[in-house]
C-alpha cells in the first residue's frame, strides 16, 4: 500500500462512523460529503474536508411564497391547434405539467400566436384566464396554430422526477430569480447566514446556481422536453429589458420558443440567442461571484456542481472566471466526462464522481461481483482520459455502509485509488506528449468544449452516439484539442492544427448546415488542406444541398451523397481498396451509419457496402470510408464512428495519416492497448484498456520497438532511455 | 386451340420462312418485324403485315457531312476545376467522349464560366480552340471553375455503347437537327422517298423521333450520364432564339445544365425549363405530324418507338394527339411498362415487345428452362397490368430461328399468346371494376404518368425501386389510378379521387420540396383528408424543413423524420400495435427504408425498429409503418415500398382502409392471387400470380364468398350472378 493518500472524497453518515474510518483509511479519504437522506456525523471535520450542499434559487419556499412575482420564468410553445373554422380555442396548458408552470398573465403581452402552417404572428386574439385557453378570431382554416406564452416556474424541475417517482409527498420546491433586485439582495443575505450556521463545512457545494437548464414536464409528470444546455428557463422579463438597454435588441417570445426547437445545440445558434447567452452569462457570473466572496470571508470553498442548474455558468466560456470558484465537480460516464470537466479552467481542482453510486439497485445480497464489473468498466473507460489530463480529486456517492458489505469492492477501490493517485503523480499539471494536434469544428467551437452531440447529460440518443464516439476516443489518444467554431476559422484554420473534423447530420450545428455557403469559410479550410493540412468528415460532413453539391467540401473529401439529384451521373468509383488505414481492422462500427455515399473518381474507397438485390458495375454500393488527397493534404471520410477500441484505434491511424505523420512513435500496436509519453517524468505508460492479458509491440518516441504482455488492466510504466 | 387468332408480331428472316410460317400459325402471328442484322423475305407481306424501322435524325451521314453546322446540340457543363492560383485553365472536354462531341464555337457567346464556389458567372476568360481549354483570368484562389458549353453531337449516343462494346468498324452516325429549315426539307423529302421505296411496308416504325433523351458518354466511352426524360440535347440555337422571340424568356446554357444536375426528373422543375420543354414539345409534335401525314399518304401506318429519340413527344403530354400516329410499341419490364404503354391516348393501338429476346445469350443449347422461367417471369409481372388495361398487341424480337430450337418455350408462347388474346376479349376496351381511386401526387403529374422515379428506362437503381414498387403494385390493382401535379390540386383535391399518395425522398421532384411550403397546397390537402379523405405517404412525403416541422404534414401522416432538431422532445409513442392492416403479413419489405422516423403522439404504430445497443422507454425506435386519423379522413405511412405480392396487397388494403371502403369486395385473400371484375362482360377473372396452386376465399362484388383452389398461374374466370 502507497503511504500517499489524499484526492478521494466518500459519502458518510452518522450512523456510519466507524466504518467510514476504516474505508477513508483503505481508500485514502481526505474529504466526506453528504449524501440525499443522509446526516452528517456531528464530528465529520475529523474525518477530513466537510462538502455540504447549497442551493442558491430553491429551497426556501417560504420567501417563494412571500414573492410569487419573482418565481423564474419561461417561455413555452403550446401544442399546434388546427384551425376547422374561423375561430380556434388553443388550450395552452395541454401538455405541461399544471404544477411546474403557471401562465403568467402579468407577462401577457409578451405572449405570442403564430399561424405555424404559414410562419407567422397574429394579432387577433382573445384569453380567457380561468380555463387557460386563447381563441384566435378570423383564424385561416386548415391552419395550425400555436401559443408562446410565458409561465412561472412554480415546481423546480429537477425535483419533480424523482418526486414522482418516489411518490413523495414533502412539500413542492418553488424557485425565485435573483434578476429580481428583491430575491438577488435576499439571496446574498441568506448565503451569509448559512456560512454563520455551518461552521464545519469547508467546502460550499452549489448543487444549483441560478438557471436550470431546459426541463419541461407534460401533465402525467413525464419528461417532454429535455435540453441539458437550454437557456429557456432564461426567459426572465427583467434581465430581458435589461438586455434591450444594452444592445437594443428586443428578444420576442419566438426568439425562446423556435418553433418548438428552443434553440438547442443542435440547431445553428441565432446571433440574437447567442448575444443574450452571452447576457446571462456575464449576469450569473456576477451573481455567482458575490456568493463566492461570502464563502471565501468566511474561510470556505465555493465548488460548483456541473449538472442542473447550471446553466449560464459555461465552464468554457469567457466569464467563468470571473466567478473565482475553488473547483468543480461532476459525475463521470467515461472519458468524454472526464476531459470536460478536468480540462475545466480557473478552478483549483476538479473532481469526478464515479460509478456505480453506492445505492440498494446495485448492492444488494449477491451482486458484489456486478457492482465490481461496473466499477472496473468505469474506471477503465475514464482511466484513458485520466491519463491524457486527470482531474485532481475522484469520489463516490451513495451510501456506504452498502458498499463496507462487499469486500471484493472495497479492495478494488483500494487499488483504483491508489491508480489514480499514481496517474496525478505521473502525469502531474505537465502536458504529456501529443503527436498531433486536432481541431473540432463546429458552431460552438470552445464554448462547448467536451460537449459536442449531447441532448441530455450523459444520456444515450440513438442518433448522437455514432458522433460522441470521436470525442470518447480523444479523450485518451495522445491528441491536443482544440474546439473550433466557424468564426474562428473563417479567416485562415489557426496554427499548429494538423488536422480538422467536422462531424455530424447534415443541417446542425455541428456539421454547419448553412454556414457552408460563407465563401470565406470554404476557401479558408481548401487552402489549409490544399497546403497539406488533414480533414477528417464524419457523417454528413459541410452538408447543404447548394450549387450543384451536398458535401461543399466533396472536393476535398472524395465523397457526396446522393440525394436523388444525382443518379443519372454514373458512379465508378466503387472497388473497394486495400490501405493501411483499414489494415488489420475487422469489424469497424459504423453506428448509426449513412446511406448513398458515393465516392468521387479520385478518392480511394475503403469500405463500401453493397445491396444483395442487384448487382452491377456501376451505379451500386454505399460507401462507408474513403480517402482523398487534395493538393499536398489528405482527407479521410467515414460514416459513423461510436467508441470502440477499434475505432478508436482507427481513427487515431486516420488522424496521423491525415497528418502525414509517423504513427509508429510513441505508440502500441495492440487495439487493447493505449500508449502515453510523460516528457517531463521520462516515463512511458502502455496501459491495457481490456480484463485480459494482452501482447503488444511498443514503439518509443525514437521508433524503437519492443515487445510487452501486459496483465488484464495493467498500466506498464516504462522509464525513457 | 382458339381460333381467333392476330395481335401478335414476331421477327423474321429471309433463311427462315417456312419456320415462321410453323410458329406463326402456332401463336397466331399476324405481323412481322426485322431485327438487327436480319433482312426481310422477299414475300414478307404473305407473312402479315410488315414493320420497317425507320430513323428521322440519324443514318444518313452524307447529308450530315454535308450540313455540319445543323447537328444537334447540347449544353455540356465541363468538371470542376480548382484555382490554385489567380488564373485557372479549364480543358472542359476533359471526361467528355471526343467522338460524341464536338466543341461548337460558332455559338461561343452561349457558353458560361461558372465559379462553383459561389454561385456566380464570371466574364473574364479567353478560350483557346485548339487545344479545348478555356483561361479564367482574376480567379479567387480555392474556388471551383465551370464551363458549360454548347457541343456538337457527332455521334449519336445510342450507337456509341453498341459500338464500342461490340468492336464495330462501320462509320459512324452523325446527327443533324430538323429545327433547321434545310434539315426540317430533307427530312420530309427523305420519308417521302423511303415510302416510294418501301411499298410492302405496312408499318413505319419510328424508332427515333427528333431528339434523343440525355446520354453523355466519357473519355473511355463509358455511359456519364443518362436521363431517359432529359432535354439537354434539345438546346438547338434556333430553337432557343424562336422560344425567346414567342416567350420573352432568353435560356442560358445554366438553364439546362443546372449546376449539372441537367433538369433530370428528381429535381423539382424549374418554371422556365417547363415552358421549354412544353414549346419543343409543340415543335417535336409539328414536324412528326408532317412525317406521318407522309405515311399515311402512302397507306402505311406511323409507329413510335417509345424508347430512344422520344423527347418531346410525351406521350402523355398536350401535344400527342396532333402527331396522328397510329400505334406506339415499347418494350416490356413489368406491369408499370405495361401500363405506360397500354394509358397512352390518341393512337389506334399499342404493342408491348416481350422478354426474353430471342438471342443467343438466352438461346443456347440446354438453356431452354431458364427461357421459360424468363417468359413465365415476364409474363406473369405484365400480365396483372393487363388484366387492368391490356395492350392491343403483343410481340417478340430477335432471331425467331433460335427460340424455334426450344419446343417448350414455343409451346409455352402459344398458351401465353392465347391467354393474351383472351384477356383482350374479356377485357376490351370496357374499364374493369374499380373499388377506389388514387391520386399519385408529385411535381410531374399527368405529363409523366406511369413514370414517376425512372432514371434510365427500366433500369434498377438503389434509391428507386422503394418508390417503384407503388406503381408496380397499382397496375395491377383494382385501383383507378389518376396522376396529379401539385398545381392540380392547389386549389382542392378533384372530386373523385379517394386517397392522395406523395412517395420519393426529402427535397425531390416526387415528394415535392419546396411545393410543401405553399400554404394553399398544405391547406388543400389537409381540407381533403379532414373532410374524410385518404393520403398515403412514402419515404419522405411532404418533407421540407420548416416552421419546426420536417413532413410539413406532419399533423396528417403522424409521423415525423428526426432531423437533429427534435431530440430534445421526448417521444413515448414506441408501441407496435395489433391492427388490420399488418395482420397476416408476414415479412414486409422496406426496401431502402427510411431511418429517424418518429410517431407524432396520436398515431397508431404499426411497426418500429429498435437498436439492439440500448433499451429505453423512451426515445427508441424507429416507426417503419404508422397510421393516423385526421377528422374524417385516414393516413397511412410506411418508409418504402418495394413491389412484392405481400406489399402490394399491404399498398391495396391500405388505400382501402384509407378510403374507409369495404376490402371484401371483387376480393381475393391470398396474397398470390388477385381478382378483377369486369361488369361490361359480368365476368371476374381470380388470377394466380405464382407459379404453385393456391387456394383463396374468393368475395364477389356483394360480399359473397367462396373458396377456390387455383393451378399454378392460372386465371379462374367466374361469371357473376
Amino acid at each position: 500500500m502507497q503511504t500517499v493518500k489524499g484526492k478521494v472524497t466518500i459519502p458518510t453518515d452518522e450512523s456510519f462512523v466507524d466504518g467510514t474510518k476504516e474505508i477513508a483509511a483503505k481508500w485514502g479519504a481526505d474529504a466526506v460529503r453528504d449524501c440525499d437522506g443522509t446526516v452528517l456525523p456531528k464530528n465529520a471535520k475529523d474525518l477530513g474536508k466537510v462538502y455540504n450542499t447549497y442551493f442558491i434559487v430553491r429551497g426556501d419556499n417560504d420567501w417563494a411564497r412571500k414573492h410569487p412575482e419573482e418565481a423564474q420564468r419561461i417561455f413555452l410553445l403550446s401544442e399546434r391547434v388546427l384551425a376547422t373554422e374561423n375561430s380556434v380555442d388553443i388550450p395552452f396548458m395541454n401538455g405541461f405539467l399544471r404544477d411546474e408552470f403557471d401562465p403568467d398573465y402579468t407577462n401577457a403581452d409578451r405572449w405570442e400566436v403564430y399561424d405555424r402552417t404559414v410562419g407567422e404572428k397574429v394579432s387577433d386574439w382573445t384569453v380567457d384566464k380561468k380555463t387557460h385557453v386563447i381563441t384566435v378570431k378570423n383564424a385561416e382554416k386548415m391552419h395550425e396554430y400555436t401559443v408562446s406564452f410565458m409561465a412561472r416556474i412554480t415546481w423546480h424541475p429537477v425535483q419533480v422526477y424523482n418526486y414522482i417517482t418516489n411518490n413523495w409527498t414533502c412539500e413542492k420546491q418553488l424557485t425565485y430569480d435573483p434578476a429580481y433586485p428583491n430575491t438577488k439582495e435576499y439571496i446574498k443575505r441568506h448565503m451569509r447566514e448559512w456560512c454563520e450556521e455551518n461552521k464545519d463545512t469547508s467546502v460550499v457545494r452549489f448543487t444549483t446556481f441560478l438557471y436550470q437548464f431546459t426541463l419541461i414536464f407534460n401533465e402525467q409528470g413525464k419528461e417532454k422536453y429535455v435540453d441539458w444546455f437550454g437557456y429557456a428557463q432564461t426567459a426572465n422579463p427583467v434581465l430581458m429589458d435589461e438586455f434591450e438597454k444594452e444592445t437594443g435588441i428586443k428578444l420576442c417570445a419566438e426568439d425562446f420558443v423556435d418553433c418548438g426547437h428552443y434553440n438547442n445545440p443542435f440547431r445553428s445558434p441565432a446571433e440574437k440567442m447567442k448575444k443574450y447567452s452571452d447576457f446571462v452569462q456575464k449576469f450569473v457570473s456576477d451573481t455567482v461571484r458575490e456568493l463566492v466572496d461570502i464563502c471565501h470571508e468566511y474561510g470556505k470553498e465555493a465548488m460548483m456542481f456541473l449538472g442542473d442548474d447550471w446553466i449560464g455558468s459555461e465552464p468554457y466560456g469567457k466569464y467563468f472566471g470571473n466567478m473565482n470558484l475553488d473547483a468543480v465537480v461532476g459525475s463521470v460516464g467515461g472519458g468524454v466526462t472526464v476531459r470536460m470537466l478536468s480540462e475545466i479552467p480557473h478552478v483549483k481542482y476538479t473532481e469526478g464522481r464515479f460509478l456505480p453510486y453506492f445505492f440498494p439497485d446495485t448492492f444488494f445480497d449477491g451482486n458484489e461481483n456486478n457492482a465490481v464489473a461496473e466499477l472496473n468498466r468505469n474506471w477503465l473507460t475514464a482511466r484513458r482520459a485520466h491519463m491524457r489530463k486527470p482531474l485532481d480529486r475522484m469520489g463516490f456517492g451513495g451510501y456506504l455502509s452498502l458498499a463496507a458489505k462487499f469486500p471484493k469492492f472495497v479492495s478494488r477501490v483500494t487499488d483504483i485509488c491508489d491508480e489514480f493517485r499514481a496517474i496525478c503523480d505521473a502525469v502531474g499539471k505537465n502536458k504529456p506528449f501529443t503527436t498531433v494536434k486536432v481541431g473540432i469544428l463546429n458552431a460552438w467551437g470552445s464554448l462547448r468544449s467536451w460537449q459536442s452531440h449531447m441532448v441530455a447529460h450523459e444520456l444515450w440518443y440513438q442518433q448522437i452516439y455514432s458522433y460522441q464516439g470521436i470525442l470518447e476516443a480523444l479523450s485518451g489518444l495522445p491528441a491536443e484539442v482544440e474546439f473550433l467554431s466557424f468564426d474562428d476559422v473563417r479567416d485562415g484554420v489557426p496554427k499548429g492544427i494538423d488536422v480538422i473534423i467536422n462531424a455530424g447530420d447534415a443541417y446542425t450545428a455541428f456539421s454547419g448546415g448553412r454556414e457552408w455557403l460563407d465563401v470565406k469559410l470554404q476557401t479558408s479550410i481548401r487552402e489549409f488542406v490544399y497546403g497539406g493540412g488533414g480533414f477528417i468528415g464524419v457523417g454528413e460532413p459541410t452538408a447543404v444541398s447548394a450549387n450543384g453539391r451536398y458535401f461543399q467540401l466533396a472536393d476535398v473529401l472524395g465523397v457526396d451523397e446522393e440525394i436523388g439529384f444525382t443518379l443519372s451521373a454514373d458512379k465508378y468509383n466503387i472497388q473497394k481498396v486495400k490501405h493501411e488505414l483499414t489494415d488489420g481492422l475487422k469489424e469497424i462500427d459504423y453506428g448509426e451509419d449513412k446511406k448513398n455515399i458515393y465516392a468521387l473518381p479520385e478518392s480511394k474507397v475503403l469500405d463500401i457496402a453493397f445491396s444483395d438485390r442487384f448487382k452491377r458495375n456501376v451505379n451500386v454500393g454505399e460507401v462507408k470510408i474513403a480517402v482523398n488527397e487534395f493538393g499536398k493534404g489528405r482527407s479521410f471520410y467515414i460514416t459513423g464512428i461510436p467508441y470502440s477500441f477499434e475505432n478508436s484505434r482507427l481513427l487515431y491511424k486516420a488522424l496521423m495519416w491525415c497528418a502525414n505523420k509517423d504513427l509508429h512513435c510513441a505508440y502500441s500496436t495492440n487495439i487493447n492497448t493505449e500508449c502515453n509519453y510523460y516528457p517531463s517524468s521520462k516515463k512511458y505508460a502502455v496501459v491495457n484498456n481490456s480484463a485480459a492479458e494482452q501482447t503488444t509491440d511498443f514503439y518509443d518516441v525514437n521508433g524503437k520497438k519492443q515487445t510487452l504482455a501486459l496483465q488484464p488492466m495493467e498500466i506498464r510504466w516504462i522509464t525513457a532511455k
